[in-house]
């Protein structure tokens, strides 16, 4: 396919993240101005809303964008998806006769400040990256009995908090939580000490079900992808979790990139699933590549410090695509609703430069790591600040992601204290 | 205090559910129109809407009832909760001038078709009953060992699905879901055959906050109360729930009573936790009576034939507050929002019969119960009917809290059959 050309200059090079070829959506505001529906084309923005009064982005089944959500776009169906899509590139390509009239409606994205591109409807996590499933196993139970009795059989998942889900850029205050040491005969209630990131992706439900829905079903109700960081905090979450689950640990918050990459944009990244080692039951079996070939970094920088690259592994490393996690999703008949959002799980690769976070980058802090500084990390420190990014390198084009950040502010004095 | 009389007479008798101490808030419709908002006296619905069009219930803050939910309300805070009901009594006392323009804005229940009474931001469920914790952990740990070693410390809860909220009435299909019996190596997706229900309060969050909220505070915070079936597919469950609780076992469906109790017509009720095995630790410590003494029954009858009562409980049975719940559920900085729905936990009392759900009535199927019909029971079969009821008896007067059913539909033909 190649790079796609378009009259915004600055979108026309083989390493710029928003050619053509992406055009992700996100929502965007200019100084204190209301905040509104933007698509991402090199380093500017196209206000859509601008360009539905102009004329410009008008559809029958519109108005999209007097709102400052996707949702709506959501709901309108995958058809509907196609032709903004190919509406947006026509208007942006090289050549086109709007030129002048676009020009007005593009915003510099070093002017605009960024918010969450969608109402988040609910938050599903999942735990469907084998490598990490492995460490963590390994670390909490054994190598030989790292992954539960299920996890071959279905992507495990619970429910999360949609309530704390951020944009990136959000800082993330510490918090405090239910603590006890094994080493404590009580809990105590504490800032936490294990504070952690886990380098996800976001799949965003688009369209609604009411049924079970076959994988190659959920994998057309999908809108897009966001990079996700499900912060954690290790110690709450040791104490709580048995017998239902992780709850206050992963509710603080969680981190999504600003831009939605849409899976048309994604279409020449999909990849396959790996070699099962158990068949998995025909109705979660895999149909076709619903996977991505997405390189995905996290980095670290202390206060006031420069960066160091965590991470580096690849949405391709996941045991489960998102379709066969929605498809999974609605085996009960759970209703799914547009701007439904699902956590990939933690992506971590095979090797130790691969593990998407710090309790498998430290072995749970008995190894920890320096950084490129000489700081040492077995866990985040007050001030650091938490980046992932990601990308999909085509022939001679980008399909990229942004980033998706947050720096720890340190935890709030004893809230309860009077 | 004593049973405050109404002009509606059908209110003003020591048993009826409804009286005007109680003025529970529900959204109902009559024939093919819109739903709206209405409050339950007697056997009577006062027309919320009409009511404001008329001039009758206008505020400075309104419109409220151009919307067929409460959300708006509880938004208003508790000072204006506390108005509201002023007014409502007011205009609905014995006496009241306003009677014959009243009357206009008045529907005979048994006309009304009721919907869910507010839209569920978010579900969470706890597992905060003593007795059904132990009964549970005994089944399947070991009775020495039943509760989990942070269960006397918080109150355990795990997100649930607010999408598959319904109201009473709303018939339950019988769930597939990937199974393993013990005896099988493999798993396979079934329909369930140990589908359950779980009698519950629901506890409805009316104000938001954004930090750690205290005991009192939390509770300051809960417009009010309904009865709660959070529907639940044990062999699902035992499949799916390690390591990170329920998921698809739990997303069915979860059935709520249709008329929201508010927190100021149970307050004659208020009753106390029971003692403390170990002291709480401060910001979860009890400063008050923050339980309900409320008698809740769950019936059952088979297709066609009359309900046999099953279980009959106290919401004091409680080890832990929705108080209590809240405060924890924040102490991340997890923010709330009005619309917020927690479930207590299945409220098990010390003896069998008092046990709210059928694996505890039947011990996981090893004891099964005779109905007065004659029919056998592990777990409920196609066709039944699963009716909670729930009231507090004051002196002279019943706060009633009416029903919350369902009715069990066989499973679909298998979804993936093609």
């Amino acid at each position: 396919m190649g790079l796609m050309k378009s009259w915004v200059a600055s979108a026309n090079t083989v390493d710029h993240p928003f050619p053509l070829n992406n055009l992700p959506y996100g929502v965007f505001s200019v100084g204190g101005d209301d905040p509104r529906c933007g698509v991402a084309i090199g380093d500017m923005i196209l206000d859509c809303l601008a360009a539905e009064e102009a004329g410009l982005l008008e559809f029958d089944e519109g108005p999209f964008f007097d709102v400052p959500f996707w949702n709506e776009v959501m709901e309108a169906g995958p058809r509907f998806w196609a032709e903004l899509r190919a509406r947006l590139q026509e208007l942006l390509a090289e050549g086109a006769a709007a030129r002048s009239e676009l020009e007005t409606c593009l915003v510099a994205q070093v002017d605009a400040e960024m918010h969450l591109p969608f109402l988040v409807a609910e938050y599903t996590d999942f735990y469907a990256g084998r490598h990490h499933a492995f460490n963590v196993g390994s670390m909490f139970r054994d190598p030989a009995n790292a992954l539960p009795p299920n996890w071959l059989h279905i992507p495990i998942g619970y429910n999360g908090r949609a309530s704390s889900v951020v944009v990136s850029g959000t800082p993330v205050r510490r918090p405090w939580g239910q603590l006890k040491s094994p080493d404590h005969a009580q809990p105590a209630f504490l800032p936490s000490r294990r504070f952690d990131f886990e380098l996800e992706m976001g799949a965003i439900v688009g369209t609604p079900s009411d049924r079970p829905v076959t994988v190659d079903e959920a994998d057309a109700m999908i809108f897009g992808y966001v990079l996700l960081n499900d912060w954690s905090a290790r110690d709450i979450q040791a104490w709580e979790y048995q017998p239902l689950g992780p709850f206050q640990a992963k509710a603080t918050a969680t981190s999504l990139s600003p831009w939605i990459v849409t899976q048309a944009a994604l279409a020449p990244f999909r990849a396959s699933c790996p070699p099962r080692d158990v068949e998995l039951l025909p109705h979660l079996r895999d149909t076709g590549p619903m996977l991505y070939d997405i390189t995905l970094t996290a980095s670290i920088a202390p206060e006031g410090k420069p960066p160091t690259k965590l991470s580096q592994t690849n949405y391709r490393e996941m045991y489960y695509s998102a379709a066969q996690q929605l498809a999974h999703h609605t085996t009960s008949g759970c209703p799914m609703n547009p701007g439904d959002l699902l956590g990939s799980g933690t992506i971590s690769g095979p090797t130790k430069p691969e593990r998407g976070s710090l309790l498998e980058l430290s072995w749970g802090g008995k190894d920890p790591i320096t950084l490129d500084t000489g700081e040492v990390r077995s866990f985040l420190e007050d001030g650091d600040t938490l980046t992932l990014s990601g990308h999909a390198k085509g022939d001679g084009f980008t399909i990229g992601f942004g980033t998706c950040s947050g720096k720890i502010l340190p935890a709030l004095p004893d809230p309860y204290a009077r």
